[in-house]
């Protein structure tokens, strides 16, 4: 059967991580569908339409991916994607509890939405979208942690004076 | 001997596994007692006045139930109400390292206090008031995870302009 | 595309969890492979080929599941089975950081394998192999834990006189 | 009411920390049964009888306590001592998913079966049976972790020729 | 050779608990620097300057402790102090797996530089700046938890009027 | 001034794990003292002699590692070597909490002993003793996981009939 899978998360920005996580979910299934989950965070640094463009950039090389957004409850998303796969990567143990409370609820909203969890290359366990905005912040360089396009826009939202005096 | 007990949290708003923990007590201890604590959290979405009405009519059905608040210490709390047993609910890890946390600070302040964990139904092992909340406010149902009177009053308050703005 | 999937595991014997995953698993993939891993457990309770024979009846109502077993190491057995991906159920911590450090030893030997790990239903959150024989063997009843051949089977172990001794 | 309250283990043997939480548990119920669980160990180091007799000599100070020991399931056993209460003590992660995991099953066996838990003082945190036995073995000093007719008769023990040979 | 420490930290305001582990790391090293990290809480109590403050007369009974802040990158810091070791305590689980993160991420910045962790004593492994705020603001005794320069000031700015009126 | 370093194991066999903790120690300490702790496991694969030898090769590239072996406690044995640090490593949480109970044990033994704690290459993470050994048993390359002394070692091992026949 052709199979694709939801990713969904924040992705602000996306990491190597992410993207290591897309690529070997894309061995097993047909399609990603990454999708850029709208709202959750209070105060993004990047906006819905620069996180999906910078996705769109950074998987360009890869085929069977599409990128999208929501703003609904992730179960009735899925719905609408004719789909039933949700893809999470786990990195560690706080990531595992609040992933499984996620996949328990949403499998309580909708008992036909399972979730797989798929493990990153251990070269990013400890890679966070968070991390990688605070070593941009105090100056460090982001190039092993991130695609080109995001250390690119990273730094121009950096040097813009909105955001730094937001800090 | 007649044992009370006090049930402390911030219940913003109580969920079915709040209620499942208070029914599990009254089978051990003569009377619960539903602390609401104030003013622990920056932005609450029920004010004080409004948990205490609410828990209150979700917990009309059972007897040997009172509901109060408090601002200050808990130990302070607890000692003026004239009895030493403190009970917290454990869902899971995450909580398990708080709660032992918050228990041992308490003992150091008040060596005569005990807390007593219990467990809720595995039904509700996923649920916190956080998660009904974001599912209320991204358009979910979440009838399953509260009692009538919580969904109203959720349903009242979302509609209000002044809260889903603030989101 | 066609994909499989290896369900390893001792089995020692099946429980409902793992006929959970399997059947979520079956959601997801064309075909369920249950590896049955021989020699891992000094002294299982169940020979190879018993287990192979229970999963093999506990499975007969699903569609598309194979049972098998291997001696070798997993990479290999999984390299000549011509697929790539290793199934997991994930019930709890404990669990989550075995199945990690396999899982991350196995990318190490043949870096083409995925791991990807399912979550039961959390009804079986608590359900091991290992509890089951201790209920049984302390004269509880099994028969919401297991399907109905292991219990059969079960019992007709703990009545025969050499393994109640090696107890 | 009148409670009483379970407090089953294999006390092999008991330590200063189980008779912490013992002392701890008669603040709230009326009175604690100390339940040593027969034939849970493979090779335990002293025999039932030894453990029960034991117990009642550390505990002989305390009033409200009784030794017993069972051999059945455990929910069978509290159903058969006329109270629906088990009492476990929590001192670490590794001890809260195991005491989950068993306290769920318990459950699931008997659905008016209750398990609280109450946490040592943090001087017990790190005290097993298993350590005690070790440093008691290595000739080292148990003095501040076991009441002292536990070191009295681990003395005895280890210097019997059978026991010091099985390591 | 001789050997000095980096103990990095937020630290508003210290606690006995960081007190105890300059004193453990003294016994290892020749050097222990004490670097509060400026700019990393977004609403700190305490201002830079004062945390230093506050840090030397807590420290000033114990040799070889200095006092700095950095608002670099840790590792950028790290390397310009002619050291390239970093001290953190360990107190709990929650703890363990940020540290980790932040240990791995440092590496890759820098792999030259070794983080070295240490247990605080058992009496402070609940302690925290936040908990001693939130005991403080809620008007409750902190004498135990932090050394008498601490209480003072903590005293000072809680009665200011800006300050309070903040939570 | 001069610090040694104690590096207490069962070292059954050495991993590239374990040299890589001994490596980062001679950044921060003189001289590591690899010792080998006798009579902990019931059943070891290499005698204490053997696992001395095979350290001593596997360590010879290095300057200030001296390799011994003790049957005491801990405690004793640090005390007698006139040094007051111990040296673990931390891979993940399981070995976090196991850790931790013997630091407070051994802190209650001798308040003057300290523990320190490093973190292994990531690279190293999910590697134990016991994985090798299964690994090698299976017929699996351990080339990537242990010096070469240890593969040849434990190869020799495996075909002598004693060994191979205790599986």
């Amino acid at each position: 059967m052709e199979k694709s899978v939801i990713y969904p998360g924040t992705f602000d920005p996306i990491t190597n991580g992410h993207l290591d996580i897309i690529q070997r979910a894309l061995q097993i299934f047909d399609q990603v569908v990454v999708a850029v989950a709208l709202n959750l965070e209070k105060d993004p640094l990047f906006t819905g339409p620069e996180r999906k463009e910078i996705i769109t950039e950074a998987t360009r090389h890869l085929g069977n991916v599409r990128v999208d957004s929501f703003e609904s409850l992730l179960v009735d998303y899925v719905r609408a994607q004719k789909t039933n796969v949700v893809l999470r990567g786990l990195r560690a143990i706080s990531d595992f509890e609040y992933e499984f409370q996620m996949a328990l609820m949403n499998r309580k909203l909708d008992e036909t939405i399972e979730t797989v969890f798929m493990m990153p290359s251990q070269d990013y366990s400890y890679l966070s979208s968070r991390l990688v905005k605070e070593i941009a912040i105090r100056g460090g360089s982001i190039e092993a942690f991130v695609p080109p396009i995001v250390e690119k826009r990273l730094q121009e939202k950096l040097r813009s004076p909105r955001t730094t005096s937001a800090r």
